[in-house]
């Protein structure tokens, strides 16, 4: 369907120049739609699957030894049995933060939505999700909410923030949702039933369809490019990951995986905050004498003023001693360029100039490496330390 | 936000040409997705409302005295109580569904997809009403079962088939509306509760927010319009009203106000089945020098042998001798024009021409006065002849 809708979403406005090449070619963008909209009628046709054997224990009365039936004759004249109508809303819910999220992403897609409207965006989709969650609010306490609106939040936004050449947003969520995978069959191949084994299944009911699309969405969008993903994209995977870790209770684990999100967040707050000033594009720039991106720059202008302020400019020039920063200053001392803000700038700081789909390779390589050693962190030393690991049971 | 969001629509291509204005003016487009989104959000928001006393009863433990307290010490360590979660199940799948319809409403008015196609729209979005009650189906049986998925295909397609003038789509869907809420209200001011209260509360829920909306585009969207409502609206509308229906157990008595939507629906039938040839558009025509619409025709050429079949010719002049519709005949008895086949068309053929906003309250005055009938032989005939009306129950 990418290939096929391509020439579609051109003939409507959905398109865009590749400004990492040097004939900034134009192509279809927001691709990530077709990839929602696909998964979206994936998982809606899924709904009865994970309760066939409730579907069956109700209709047939026994076919399954180990459901427990409990029959009631109700006022209306019909019978009703334990159907985990819970199970049902927790998923129904998921499809309903994922879709809101697919709306909001494809009108900011559309409409160009300011910076400062779109914070607002992954705020609004993760209603759905923590809504039916206000019944057990004073089970949860506040705080533990507030935790989990940050998670739905933080998730969609942050894999939006690292993002700007060819590849790197499918790649790093392949990367994080094979890891979630990973994770999810560790509790699933357990030699005896494991209490947290029904939400890791739900985990995994929404992470295959969505590697699936992404694998197809990868095949067109690494470099050289043939189509974008478009914000739809990167907000609808982070609300994937921040579904699967809330309604599966391990979104401490995620965290552990989008420790490079929350990384380039962090290093990106100076420009997000306006510290130092932050133009409209961030990604790396390239050189088109050697084909390589080089760091993209912030100018200042010290002929007119335009200067860090005084506490600013000491911990600019010691980022740059730890090369985590590349600062060019005049003779007189005063800023004329520092490197932008973010995590594929930074790379490209330490490492030199790289070719883009290199950058890509080494940043995702990055990702799987952090988050392998997170879950490996999480999984043999917590045993050790806290003696309260999940997988211990099974280690042990 | 319609009056806000105009200009960004017309600005992002979402504009369109009133054809039935001497001078085809430029106006926003798409306006249905303001109202739809707006729609979405309040009730997204809302959700936790309807579950008011269960959650108090979950935290309080008692504080409402008509609320089964069934606590159960599970494993986990948590306490549970009986919280009504097939209820919320319901009202999620509800907003999934219109959220469904709202997304393929949108990129049908984006991508313009062609008729055949379109049949589709309204039958995918209806899967996640239906979905759930997969677990019911061996105590519904599966004729109940692809009789709500007609229902809930119909609503949309039937309410997007009577369009085409400023403020008709608004106006029939307010009227809808309306008695829906009358109705419920029946079941909501009986003495003593009634066992179909909850449903019908449950249907007011998603009426009444769906009435404001509606009423503000209403105002920007009656003769002369200022907004179009586009295909989301009337997809989004009929979405509600199945929604409702369905959920609340009342789908015959939706039926009875829909008459002029299921008449409007099978007097197409000719043009849609490619008996009588299909223009792109079918709406009433604009005579410039008296300023009112007149019927529009499809053209024969009897010159190139492009007549009706020989079975179908009997059946024109027929329609014709009833003044069900407008034939113009040559002087050898060929058919050089028919009227086009909808109840607008229909109504200027019976009436003589009118002047737009004459039409569209003549037409609305219709689905009034039938849907009114309808509920009236409903809820007083029913009595008299089957004595098995849920309101005899307070007239008794």
């Amino acid at each position: 369907m990418i290939r096929w809708l391509g020439p579609t979403f051109v003939q409507h406005g959905f398109k865009g120049r590749d400004l990492c090449k040097a004939n900034r070619p134009e192509i279809p963008e927001c691709m990530g739609a077709v990839c929602a909209a696909v998964y979206l009628i994936v998982i809606i046709i899924f709904i009865p699957f994970p309760f066939y054997k409730d579907i069956v224990a109700a209709t047939s009365g026994g076919g399954n030894r180990d459901v427990v039936l409990e029959v009631h004759h109700v006022n209306e004249g019909r019978f009703l049995h334990r159907f985990p109508h819970s199970k049902l809303a927790s998923y129904l819910s998921a499809i309903l933060s994922l879709q809101t999220i697919a709306l909001l992403g494809l009108s900011d897609d559309l409409f160009d939505i300011r910076w400062r409207h779109k914070w607002w965006i992954p705020g609004l989709a993760c209603i759905p999700i923590l809504v039916p969650y206000l019944g057990e609010l004073f089970d949860l306490g506040g705080l533990y909410y507030v935790y989990m609106a940050c998670i739905a939040m933080f998730c969609p936004q942050s894999i939006n923030m690292l993002a700007g050449i060819n590849g790197i947003e499918v790649a790093q969520s392949i990367v994080i949702a094979l890891l979630l995978v990973f994770n999810d069959c560790l509790y699933l191949f357990t030699p005896y039933p494991h209490p947290a084994t029904d939400s890791h299944l739900f985990s995994l009911y929404l992470l295959l369809p969505w590697l699936g699309v992404s694998f197809a969405l990868l095949c067109h969008n690494w470099f050289p490019a043939r189509v974008f993903v478009g914000d739809t994209y990167c907000y609808f995977s982070g609300m994937v990951f921040a579904v699967v870790g809330l309604l599966g209770h391990f979104s401490k684990t995620l965290g552990l995986l989008l420790v490079p999100q929350l990384f380039n967040f962090l290093y990106s707050a100076p420009q997000v905050f306006g510290v130092v000033p932050c133009p409209r594009h961030r990604l790396p720039k390239l050189n088109a004498r050697t084909g390589l991106l080089e760091p993209s720059v912030t100018p200042w202008d010290p002929d007119n003023g335009v200067q860090p302020r005084p506490w600013v400019a000491p911990i600019l020039l010691l980022l740059a001693r730890f090369r985590l920063l590349q600062v060019t200053l005049d003779k007189r001392g005063r800023f004329l360029e520092t490197s932008n803000f973010t995590l594929l700038n930074l790379w490209l700081v330490i490492r030199g100039p790289l070719r883009e789909d290199r950058l890509a390779a080494e940043v995702t390589a990055l990702q799987f490496a952090v988050g392998a050693l997170g879950l490996f962190a999480r999984h043999r030393l917590a045993l050790l330390v806290f003696k309260e690991d999940n997988l211990g049971m099974t280690l042990g």
